[in-house]
Parts: structure tokens; sequence; C-alpha cells
């Protein structure tokens, strides 16, 4: 069993989604996620929405409603429970998102404890044996292992294990079942 | 340089002040902190006010107008020189606290950056050397030395080093002016 820490945004929840579908709906663009291969939503789009954009991300609602990462639901709670995991989100970098978060996850994630939530801005502070993260800057002062869980803007980045998506992660964390019969067998 | 992680309720504010304010308020009784001595405001009233007690801590409001403790903005202040001093507290006990406790922080303590906040449920989690909080159950698990901060309902628990008051927070984590001085002539 080991313990296992996990981003919410990005890896959980598709804020990104909402985040490009809120922005083209204020400035009639039509921005998709293979447009930002290696890059921030921020870095496409023109200096003078900027500030626009990072309102939409600050705003009561947006965290609230967030969709669900594929097949996140399924992996975790296959995860859980051969395993202590724990969210742990950078909530202070947005405070409106801190009561929606907590919300959000006691909707979609039920299965997870609110004791083993973890809002918080440096995730170093955590102790863990591995951290799922879309964000490699949050790895270089973990005690444990970073896990880059594959997004538009960590295309680029090398030096750590990638996930591409749930299914993936599960299988690194999960016995299989076939595993486990073979260890019956022997 | 140590790193020490540091209660918010009962330590850096005045949760049960305000708790016994607003309850001798609504039902007319005049409790004083000395009654509670080795005892939590739970155990000293009537099992029929248990409720009200409880939602009197789950009020909105209440955690944005608290107190704070006597000396703790300068002891902070002065630890935070010397160590890294993270904000640990179990918020999620009390999910409507999580905004007002963000907002307490930024206006009482704006010394300590957002990025050293850490609003969670277990804190054993957290990795720092050291953890000043009232509650000893939070330090069982936990990998540092816990540091026992005064408060009445903790009046009869022994087996950790106690602070009665920041005073004697800050001579424990601080070097003070005289060991400087001393070290100098050394």
């Amino acid at each position: 069993m080991a313990r296992i820490a996990v981003d919410m945004d990005e890896v959980m929840a598709d804020a990104l989604g909402e985040h490009i579908h809120r922005y083209n709906k204020a400035f009639g663009t039509q921005i998709e996620r293979a447009h930002l291969h290696g890059k921030h939503l921020k870095e496409v789009i023109p200096a003078e929405h900027h500030r626009a954009s990072h309102e939409i991300v600050h705003c009561e609602d947006f965290f609230a409603k967030l969709k669900v990462m594929d097949g996140a639901q399924e992996a975790l709670e296959a995860m859980s429970k051969e395993h202590e995991i724990y969210i742990v989100t950078a909530a202070m970098e947005v405070p409106a998102s801190l009561a929606p978060k907590y919300v959000w996850l006691q909707e979609h994630f039920p299965f997870i404890s609110s004791m083993n939530y973890v809002f918080c801005g440096n995730k170093h502070v955590v102790q863990a044996d591995y951290l799922i993260d879309d964000n490699a800057r949050h790895f270089k002062l973990f005690g444990g292992e970073g896990i880059l869980f594959d997004a538009p803007h960590n295309k680029k980045v090398t030096g750590y294990k990638r996930v591409h998506n749930w299914h993936e992660a599960k299988a690194l964390f999960c016995t299989s079942e076939s595993e486990q019969k073979q260890a019956c067998l022997t």
C-alpha cells in the first residue's frame, strides 16, 4: 500500500476544457485543446485578453460545474482499495475555489473521505510516495515520485514517468486481476 | 531552520472564546473558560443543547471575526524569520470555514504566504519538524514532534511538550537576543 497524492485540475477535473469553452464563448474564438501543444492557454491568446481569461477561472462558479476527467472515478475507486489516496490541490492560488472544490469532490468522489483532502499552496509539504500532477513544478521539492499526468501544456516536459489517462494510472498502481490470479497459482 | 506547522483554532484564533460567547448569548448562561478544565464545551452543557452548540461553529460567519490569540502575531512574525511556518488547519471538519479562514489569515498574518496554508483533514500527511496544536490526537501519526498548545480541554493531557502561550512558543523556537549576543562573543 502506497500513499498517492492526486491533483485536481487537469487530472480529476477538466478545468482546461471549461476554461477554453468559456473563453471561446466570450471572444467568439474556436480554440481547441489540440492548439495548445506544449503551451498554456495564456500563451495562445492575445495579451489584451489575459486579464479576462484570468477572471474566468477566478469566477465563483467556475469550479463547481467542472466535468470529471474520463475514467477518473473508476480508476480512483479501484486505486483507493489498494492505496491511501489524498487529493492535493493548489487551491490557495484561487481562493474562490475553496468551497466549490469541496462540494465537487463530495459529489463526484464520495468514496474518498474529506479527511483526505489537502487544499494548499506548496505541495511538497505533503508527505506521500507519489504525486500525480499535470504541473511538473510541484515535483521539484516533493519527497516522493512525481507522475506527470498528460496535458496539452506539459507535452514537452521530460524527466518524469508520464500517464496519458486514468486507464494508464490505474494500470500503474492497481494489481490487475490477472496478476492476482497468477499470485494465487504460485 | 525548522519547518513548523501551526494549528489555527485555539492556537492562532480564539475559537473557543467566540463559541462560549455565542453559546452564553443564546442560552443566557455564564460559562467561562475556567469552567472547562480538562473538558470540551460539549461536556459541560446539557445534551439537548449539543445540536445548537454544534451549529454555532458551522455558521458561515463564525470564523471570520475570531480574535487573534494573545501574542500570536508577534511570536509568529519572529518565528517566521528563523523558520519555515505552515498554517495547518483541520478545515474539512467545517467546510463553511474554508473561505473565512483564508480571509482571516490574510488579514491578521499577512507576513505568512498563502502558499504556506494547508487546509486539510488528517494532519499527519504534512511533513514538518514540529506541529503546534491544542489537539494531541493530531500528534499520534505525525512524523515530527508535537507541541501541545495549552487549552482548557487539554489540561489533563500528558506526554507532550506543552507551551502555555505564544510567549513560551516564541522562546522555544527563536534564538533570543541574549543568545545571539552570546554567540557573537564566543
